[in-house]
């Protein structure tokens, strides 16, 4: 989780900065920023790329629903652009490029503004993207960090291929579908999440504990990480829920409802995990302590059979001039007789107690 | 827990796809669909299998109570052509047949509808099954994954005897006794795991500790598994008892808050089956730290007690020319006597200390 | 808490019946059921033991405050007879005979129905009685299991000698003096638990730890079960404060509210003693660890000073021919000085270390 | 903390007698009770002391802000007859003697009735003491057990001396001027507990663990003793603020405010304290298991290094006839060798595990 | 955290005084109080040192924002005069120079106050400073405590250089701008916190363990100061949000709002650190129980190894007469073959177990 540890956990901040005045803290980039255009009715759909604002504000057509998909949050010169002609709060583009911002949903009055995290779960851990949906009258803005994956690619081809119910309905239920597909996006992450937590769990109970560990700890560092970024989410969508906003349709309504339910389910496998993950920490801290127990008690039986034979054969060494036995015919056999007689009944002793 | 865990504690989804969309995900089956039409009033109860969705419809009497229970929910032509007959909403439909779905309950204009598990502990473990409940005007709809075990025979039988107040009743009360036989089968899947709960609390109490560790895991395991299915199940209920609907008379509200008291009951034995098996582990980890003692002190108590007396013997058998006393004719006795009261008062001091 | 456990821990529940259907669960019984008719008012009182229903109901006077306390709840006929002649709801009658109904309050139109638990404390354990207390305009009716112990004495008492106010209130308020006696018989049991839990507190801290551990997690059980019993009786009485049934009059209401502050302070209490075992649970293990302690200790230092010096004998015990020390005079002397001060260092270095 | 433990933690209860009748559950007492009689307004200030309430209630001149304080509850009729002069609810009087009563505030119409233990915190432990006072409209009532510190005195002092604005206010400010005082007790008492929490956590940092356990434990106890006590009289100060007695001017309500702050951080130090101390009790667990660690590793280094010579020497001890080293003048010397090359080996090996 | 821990842990508390009367508490001091006034409107700014209130009121200019920051709070009568000049309520006062008060807001008439800590992180550990904000209709006070360090020279400066909006406000934006540039600090102290909470992380994974345990123990007890600090600022800020002051116009409400989203982010930085550091402590006391593990294994393989070999070399080393092993040529060479398969028959044992 290299890359969600250094980012989110530690609190940077734009510290000093007067509140809404924009702000880039992500990684330096110096590469284009894509502009996607997308225009849709039940009858139509085009899409064209641009790398330029006004050339893309040119094109868009009116009475069509419009989704402009901006790549890029690093040239705040164009942000501001953008922030302009549409009329966007200071603050919320402080938030749609501040890539610490919390998860949230703001209500401004001609727009909704909802801000969250793409997660995605590699062989390297959790990576993340900040992303930003604005919802217009009859426009939707979305704003997300370059990257090779993109979750918006199945709203694009749903659009595309006019699936399902999605061309007929208004920007509010694009900006529905945007969100649902991240949400998607973390039932995927939490899949694989879940398959380390499983893993994980098989090696403890197998007693192959190689390194296991360090790993159990970096999956609760996860968890800890993915609860800071998840429970902000219902919250939001929550908020979405509850919205008085007239940019929101009844027939909307019942989706966003799916949607909290979704979230909610996210909620409770990741409490799932965390109880399982520190159930497997016990059962973990109890095969240390019975590994413990049975060198103990491996060294107590050794010990316990030959220290007090090794006490009677050190007598028959000592060198007194005069000791009876040494002289007698059968000591020898008889002394072996009972040291024999101490080792066989230590060893029935300790095998009663079950230690070997 | 095997089904379980695999089923529902990884967070599988049909992610991607358009909310509503129709979506199978449960185990890959191919045999037909039963259909089984129950329609009563007070005089009269009539049963019907049937395999083709026309046939069923075709013999539907009116001004009956009618009761639908579709046997499997794998075959989705035939539930979207029952979602389209009953005009039931595409996310309805596509919780009754994603079998991850949560637990929850649902108000639509003309019917609500109840999404639940029905779960059952054999001595492989907790199995589950889907199961949707919707409830119209004078309609039940049940839904449910094809399986030997059936919650709802018990109903079945109640209405074919006409035993108690059930065949008085409108449609509505058939619903809340289907949802009560779904919660008496979890207070029956309770009973068996806490007699789980209290075998293992037996056999660790009684130290006969026989691979306890994994099974105490696996039992938490259910509980967390139990906790994340039953606790939307009292939401559930509590929404149906705050719902303002039609479909719901007053007189059935009583027995609605008696489905409540249930629930309750239900989330306070799993809560006290979990503190249970909290203190049971702390009790596992505690004979096992006792038995790691014992090894120790059977350990030191050896030891302390031969050590210093081999060191002696070894001291006699040096082969030094000048050892004065071992010509000595009582020098043999008298290192004896010295051995032996190291070794009694060893033993003594010991026994003081209540190590043996 | 033997009874305690095997009857309520078990969530035992009369599955597969229909709702309200009379259902005994308890011990099998055969005897008689004792009907106790008490009549008062400021000037008189009345009371009379029958074994017959009729022949109570015949004996009733009018224009006093009755209370019917029934001492058997397994005659089911009996119980339908007062339920049809009460009009009392069939899951009301449901829960007075169900032994293993939540503690709750449940108000009625013409009656408001209180289920409890009386709680008894003994040598063996908790056991517990299962009870009912209905109150109507101006009857009261109690039913509870047949027992030895009467937690009601204390209320016949004080009606019969006219003590305190209580022949001047009506029905309401001795419904009031009944729970608050259940809820008085509470104090007694926690003092006799509180007792215990002080008990086994002294013994961990004096380390005479004779058996503790299971006696530990007994008393760990019985306060998941305390608490599972009396945090809905708390419940129980908040909603009767909250009740706006009219048959709970404005002056019994302030007694009501001093109900509640008794049940907070039960609630206090336990959670008190869950607290107080948890941190003796950790000073007991902190005891078990420090003998572990003392036992490696003993042994390493032991040890430490008798196998260096046993080595040496061990040397000079050796059979070379060509071993130069053997020959001289003072080698026997100066090996012993040798040993003497290892083992002497030995001792002050981990007297220093304070291991012994 | 003997007395509070005696006390307080056992729910000691007059289990029996019914509500509102007195009962003194305190320690026996036959000393006299003195009733102090305090008068005053912005001009003048009387302060008398009485052993008699008729002689006390004859010199009450009117017109003033009367404050009556009773320094012990243990003379029932005394109680009786104060609560029949001033019409005080039978309840109200119970909760006045019994000193078992929780923390409340209670409203009647004519009065409001706050109670609440005075906390004092010397070398012995925590003792405590009950206290009730009476808002009348222009009276106070306070009721305290008798004994040497008197947290009020400074209330005393500050009316005698006109300190402040408390001469000039109305008797409800004198109300919670007496709360203030003993609230302000509370902090002196938790600077103790907590230099002693301090205290503690020194010594378990500086290892220099003498009987610290013990006294962990107990701190422990007295923590949750002290919730019991001071979260309730939260609840007693914010139910004082939000209630809408006429009793309680406008112009003292900040006052309160400021009194809910100041419970607010009693309540954040205790829970501070709390968690200091499970840290400490982390701590000391750890010290205790290194010190394990320690001896583990010592013991394991000096067997390590002397065990393997040591059978060296063992071999060549043996008195086999045929035992060609023997006879070899260097052998003696190639054995030294040996021996010192395993012990120099195995020091090496450990140091570089940095096991000593 | 010296200071913090001496200074906040330990509720230290003017007791005993009556509530209102000002007494200064924190260190004692002879040094001068700076008092600076800075005015501003769109077009002018000015800002004078003042080192007599008299002065500096005689200076304030009409009709513009008045900021007048009072660099020490321990002239009780200089803050007096202040209070007077202002008509602050007494208990504001208290407040203001209370350096224990606990972060509040307050809604006076005229004038809100806001009570808080700066914080600051640095090598010793943290330190704070008291700090209040008091709104009027058209200026802002400020109190702290003179000290290097001035989280307030970010707003001067925006206020100088006329950066972003600030000149363009209200008084109501600046004392925002205050608040904010206080919990921007936070942000920083929480930055370097995490730094030493990651760095504390990767010492106990790299079992590079040097004195590691005091120092986990000392960022515990910083987070419990942290949270008692930054909890109440967060309910400070939500008070904030919904206060109904006249004195916070609706333009600046949206900039609270982004405060209450900051203060957020600080609990849940601070909770996730937390959780760290309890994992980082599970860590590290499985590293110390590895590491006895270890111990014990090494010692009993060498034990294991050695001992048995180590009696029969005492058995051929003792004296009787007729021992015919002895004689026998052949007898050396098979004691030693047997004794060598005794070591390396152990030694496959222990390797198969991965004992070493």
């Amino acid at each position: 989780m290299n890359i969600g540890k250094k980012k989110n956990i530690q609190a940077k901040h734009n510290a000093g900065a007067p509140p809404g005045e924009l702000y880039y803290i992500g990684e330096e980039r110096s590469d284009k920023v894509k502009i996607t255009l997308i225009q849709y009715n039940e009858a139509d759909f085009y899409e064209t790329d641009f790398y330029d604002w006004s050339a893309c504000v040119g094109a868009i057509k009116p009475k069509m629903v419009t989704w402009i998909n901006i790549d890029g949050i690093h040239k705040l010169d164009l942000i501001e652009h953008i922030g302009k002609h549409y009329n966007i709060h200071p603050l919320s583009l402080e938030d749609i490029v501040h890539t610490e911002s919390r998860p949230k949903y703001e209500d401004y009055d001609h727009y909704v503004i909802s801000i969250m995290k793409m997660l995605y779960c590699n062989e390297k851990g959790l990576s993340n993207e900040h992303l930003s949906v604005l919802l217009f009258n009859d426009t939707v803005l979305s704003f997300q960090e370059p990257n090779g994956k993109d979750a918006f690619d199945v709203v694009r081809l749903r659009l595309l291929h006019a699936k399902g119910r999605i061309r007929k309905m208004q920007a509010d239920y694009l900006a529905h579908a945007l969100l649902d597909a991240v949400v998607d996006g973390y039932f995927k992450m939490l899949e694989k999440v879940g398959e380390h937590v499983e893993l994980i769990d098989e090696e403890v109970i197998d007693m192959s504990q190689n390194k296991v560990l360090p790993r159990l700890h970096e999956l609760k560092r996860e968890m800890i990480f993915l609860r800071r970024q998840i429970y902000p989410v219902r919250e939001l969508v929550n908020n979405l829920v509850r919205s008085e906003t007239d940019l929101i349709q009844e027939s909307t309504h019942v989706y966003l409802l799916d949607l909290q339910d979704h979230t909610n389910r996210l909620i409770e496998t990741i409490e799932g995990y965390r109880e399982m993950l520190s159930s497997t920490m016990e059962v973990y801290l109890n095969n240390s302590s019975n590994k413990l127990n049975e060198a103990m008690k491996t060294l107590t039986v050794i010990s316990s059979i030959f220290i007090p034979v090794t006490f009677i054969a050190g007598v028959y060494g000592m060198n007194f001039r005069h000791m009876p036995e040494l002289d007698n015919e059968y000591s020898y056999a008889a002394v072996w007789l009972v040291m024999i007689s101490i080792m066989v009944g230590m060893g029935i002793y300790f095998r009663r107690k079950k230690w070997w």
